[in-house]
């Protein structure tokens, strides 16, 4: 009998992966360079906290947290189901967008069927792809960081079982356009599952030409959504996807049976009900953005408009990028490099407080050369 | 193209499962039936609730719940090796028993091979092998509702990747003996992992021949614990796998980036420190299981002896079983039927505080007549 080998133990889509590497934490930071503040903007987290309304929540859901969760989440359902204008049998709740993603790949493939997105999006799709074993296409961006869903229809074939698309675009914060996204939902065969991951929804939903994909009527579009951005709830793992009645009991099938935890349910509806906390923390995001945009176009550094609440900048070279992002964490700035979701020339800023931001524009100032 | 059939939509192993069907809550019982008081007793939470300790502990920690969870869960991990003596890179920790399960079965199985485990034991096992797609050999339970290492033993082939044990069992509260354990892993070849589902170990750890899988030198021996059971804290989901570095360096590239969540790791640590609540609670699960011993007797109800904080009682026929849960719910007394694990003429009984054993006794008073 073989020994436990790594040929024997595991095949060959496991062997194959690398484990998440962390990025540092602020407690490494402070240990190993001392800076004298640290601001955390690699996460894309919300920098402005979540809503009060959370806290007493929680709190009171302690009280019977010897408890299974609910399997079903049915309060939430039924609260995302009248926002959203569905019904909850449209709706399953997941610990986080990436548990969706995990129950969309274990759920729908056969061995034979592949999926189809971008060459530079999520990194946890294509890791969950890959734990599925089953193989996908990347489809390269269009030269101003957006998917080309033509080129994308392009490549669906008969054993496409799924087009893997992040509007807004994370790293990039790119979006489909309405007219872009009606092209190519004309152009998709009923067979292939659309999975548009609208983590980013709420900072691009006032945009005029985005389009919600919940306003169109196809059987085959599955909305991913989170309470880990905008609603400051990453700690949590909470997100949803909404479909139709068909795909959706078909996740209830594979999906953890009590996931997510019961306070995070109730840390959710607790935020849902707060949009004035939204509207604020948007509003703060949007003034970050334009801050950024006015800083880098004065110092001739690419950057990509974005509709989250992220800015892409693109260096001289994957060598810059790394320098960069060092010289910053040196500083007490964390920012994350993109090279596992396809771009290794380029840095992701998460837009955060103004305090934060201030803090950034002082450090880019002080490590300027490194990325001239 | 083909439309969104049934068939096209997903895999064989996929449209043949079923969703869970969660059991009644409170509020419907409370509605269905208005009892004058409730008590849960169907999924062998801890009805004493949790350490004080983990109140303060998780206030704290919502302070920073916009930031995703440390995703190696580092403190944690340091602090259940040096409880468990072994080095963090013994262990990986997931969103619960159920999630360490379905890592298992995502990370390990080649196409072609195959799990064995008991006929009657832990369904979410069950499940996550027929998400995986690969076979399950159910081997049947002694006739003291034992799992039979032996005919397990023989059951093993070159392509058995994985052995399923819980000890003690889910649903009956049986265990294997040390003497049987040892016999039993000098029979198994190198390459099979054996999985210790040890959900319940805190209750039973005392036992004088009950078998510490920790306490084995084996490389493929991976241990399952949780903090769903005896710690109270089921609403968090958080349980950890111990095993060879080998092992938990492959379940550390499936499992999902941010389980589990920060909130339910501080808990953990804190819930962890509390030896005084553990005790406390375990010796009320111990009297209330003697006080359940000793009625059943004097009433002649076939009962299971349990190391587990639940007792087994198995009725005439499944009929007989169906009738007596649901007249039990009626009196609002709330127990789980466990024809999913495999035993249709069982229902197991959670030991409570001393108030809900005294319900669960009267209520069965009234309603004996439908197990005669």
């Amino acid at each position: 009998m073989p020994q436990l080998s790594d040929h024997s133990l595991v095949p060959a889509n496991i062997r194959d992966l690398s484990p998440y590497v962390a990025g540092k934490t602020i407690e490494e930071v402070k240990a190993a360079y001392n800076p004298p503040e640290i601001s955390k903007l690699a996460s894309n987290e919300n920098r402005m906290g979540c809503s009060s309304l959370v806290r007493p929540a929680v709190v009171k859901a302690l009280e019977e947290v010897q408890d299974y969760p609910d399997p079903v989440a049915q309060q939430l359902r039924e609260a995302l189901a009248q926002q959203n204008n569905v019904s909850p049998e449209n709706i399953i709740v997941g610990a986080g967008s990436e548990s969706l993603i995990a129950n969309l790949c274990r759920t729908f493939f056969d061995d034979n069927e592949h999926a189809i997105t971008a060459d530079a999006t999520f990194v946890g799709f294509f890791v969950q792809i890959n734990i599925r074993g089953v193989s996908l296409k990347k489809v390269p961006l269009t030269s101003d960081f957006r998917f080309d869903l033509e080129a994308i229809a392009d490549a669906i074939t008969s054993e496409t079982k799924m087009v893997y698309i992040a509007n807004p675009n994370n790293p990039t914060g790119t979006y489909v356009t309405k007219t872009e996204f009606e092209r190519f939902m004309h152009r998709v065969p009923d067979h292939v599952l659309v999975v548009m991951d609208e983590a980013y929804y709420e900072y691009a939903e006032s945009v005029a030409d985005y389009p919600d994909s919940l306003q169109y009527d196809f059987d085959n579009i599955i909305t991913l959504r989170t309470f880990s951005k905008a609603y400051g709830l990453a700690g949590f793992r909470v997100g949803y996807a909404i479909a139709s009645p068909k795909i959706i009991g078909n996740m209830m099938k594979t999906k953890l049976t009590f996931e997510p935890t019961s306070l995070g349910q109730e840390a959710a509806l607790a935020a849902l009900q707060d949009t004035a906390f939204l509207r604020k923390s948007n509003k703060r995001v949007q003034e970050g953005k334009k801050r950024l945009y006015t800083f880098f176009e004065k110092r001739n550094v690419s950057y990509v408009p974005s509709v989250a609440n992220s800015v892409l900048i693109q260096l001289r070279g994957e060598q810059q990028a790394i320098d960069f992002v060092q010289a910053m964490l040196e500083e007490g700035v964390i920012l994350r490099r993109v090279h596992a979701f396809g771009l290794p020339r380029c840095v992701r800023i998460t837009i955060g407080r103004k305090k934060e931001m201030d803090h950034f524009v002082h450090a880019f100032g002080k490590v300027k050369s490194k990325i001239s």
